[in-house]
């Protein structure tokens, strides 16, 4: 089954202790379908400037990436230019030009219209909003957020959280939205508002996922190299709804599956800048990387200590 | 089978957001031992001043923790006062008397020599160093540092890594130690430095264990009330050791069972102040925490994706 992703398509210059990449691709929807691609074929809404190097999606297109809902605009592509400091924890934002995505309304296409999973990646939620106008009654839908939208379009991102399945959000996010520090109240308080899944994201720290009464928590992997943390969230993000699409099974077990999974995807995103990883693994470094989590976390319970 | 602590036995005052307590027990082997004593028994070395509320150890050694090593000295016991802010995640220390254990010279009862588990809470090196030429052959010998003497006894700490088997810290202290941003390579110059086990503690975020090639992760439990963290890694060590102690088996899956349980027991001394919750708790209460963790953390594999 397909996933559809509406979101960002962006150039992205980058620095980290390791290295610089100037215009090198990003944004959430270019993440999460480098991402989910390898799963399960994408359906991804963005737009783009002229000045965008269309050749370079190429690789995503022929991985199944559907890029009919990508429309180029005249302008200029937005462009996000950041830095990481020695601990990778946090991106220092040096400039963010919006470009052409200032004035983007996202429009599916009639053949994406029917998507069983849907991803609303971190756009202004009247847009995100706007989104689920346009699709039917998928089995799915999944959005994403930021502290910018929190505070400025706080009741739109209210009304949003009524008609979603699941959110994803980081901790700080997490606690901006509910004004709770304790993120197992910040996530009971998202879930009385809309979604049965909330997923919080502690980046290096790993993520939780909060379903009910029940708590599921995967950790980030320990890499002994990270090199650029940029678009790990969108990563996990096309792990998880990649792998609910593949499996078609919305069980607990699956869910917690798909949790680990994203995790894994976000692993891979951060060994190189960019997308540069996910186009060069395939189903057996994505299968080891999960068994190695299983490895990392699965203990034998002892019957009678 | 059962596990010797030299370590601090102080009083604590601490405040948090939610309310304060004055003058309560605190220190590393008190905590330790609250927590160990649940799962085998403990025999204690420690030095307290003639000011100690000694009937308030009471509880602990009707469970088992042999107390004829914690020496009353003439002068003031140790204290401690912080305070945690709104997000609890570290402690501001306002005050530190040290009284009588800046004297402190670990002498371990002749019947306390053979214990086949030790942990060196967290004391000087030196002083360290000087129970292990007093105790004979044990199976197992672990200990705890902090930044204070990273810093100041570096040499010494050096010496002392050269003769554990296993070493816990804290992340930000495995970082000063080694100067390695990364956990995994700080972990592995450690165990170049002789422990074959590293524990790293990121409160919160949970703990690592490392081991030769292997890696095991553990969250720290999603409470929803976090009332004190004072003392929540002395009480990991003591529900690690303690389990260790109690099933005397050295394998590695009993190696990360410890560490599940040095979890548990972690997060329930964070559910009260002091050792209160270790005095409220059995085997029911910690068998059942063990089992949350397992429903936490467990997924199972996709043999075909």
């Amino acid at each position: 089954m397909s996933v559809l992703v509406v979101g960002s398509v962006a150039l992205d210059s980058v620095e980290t202790p390791f290295g610089k990449a100037e215009g090198v691709l990003g944004g959430s929807a270019t993440f999460f379908s480098a991402s989910a691609s390898l799963l399960t074929p994408v359906q991804l809404v963005g737009v783009v400037g002229s000045d965008y190097p269309m050749q370079q999606l190429e690789p995503l297109a022929q991985r199944g990436v559907d890029l009919a809902g990508l429309e180029q605009a005249d302008g200029e592509s937005f462009r996000w230019r950041g830095r990481y400091r020695h601990d990778l924890n946090s991106a220092e934002t040096l400039e963010t030009r919006l470009g052409v995505f200032s004035h983007f309304r996202p429009k599916i296409p009639a053949q994406f219209r029917c998507a069983p999973f849907v991803f609303l990646g971190n756009i202004d939620p009247r847009l995100q909003l706007d989104v689920l106008e346009q699709v039917e009654r998928p089995k799915l839908v999944a959005c994403d957020t930021m502290n910018f939208w929190i505070e400025s379009r706080r009741p739109d991102l209210l009304a949003l959280l009524e008609r979603v399945d699941l959110i994803t959000l980081n901790d700080a996010e997490a606690r901006q939205l509910t004004e709770e520090v304790n993120l197992v109240k910040a996530a009971r308080w998202i879930m009385q508002r809309g979604p049965r899944y909330v997923i919080i994201k502690k980046g290096e720290h790993g993520a939780f996922m909060f379903t009910g009464a029940s708590v599921f928590f995967a950790p980030a992997y320990p890499l002994e190299e990270v090199f650029d943390p940029t678009g790990a969230g969108d990563s996990f993000a096309g792990g998880f709804l990649g792998y609910l699409a593949r499996t078609g099974d919305l069980s607990e077990a699956n869910f917690k599956r798909a949790v680990v999974y994203g995790c894994a995807m976000g692993s891979f995103a951060v060994e190189r800048f960019s997308i540069a990883r996910f186009l060069e693994i395939g189903p057996m470094e994505i299968a080891q990387r999960v068994r190695d989590f299983h490895r990392l976390v699965t203990f034998e319970e002892d019957l009678d200590p």
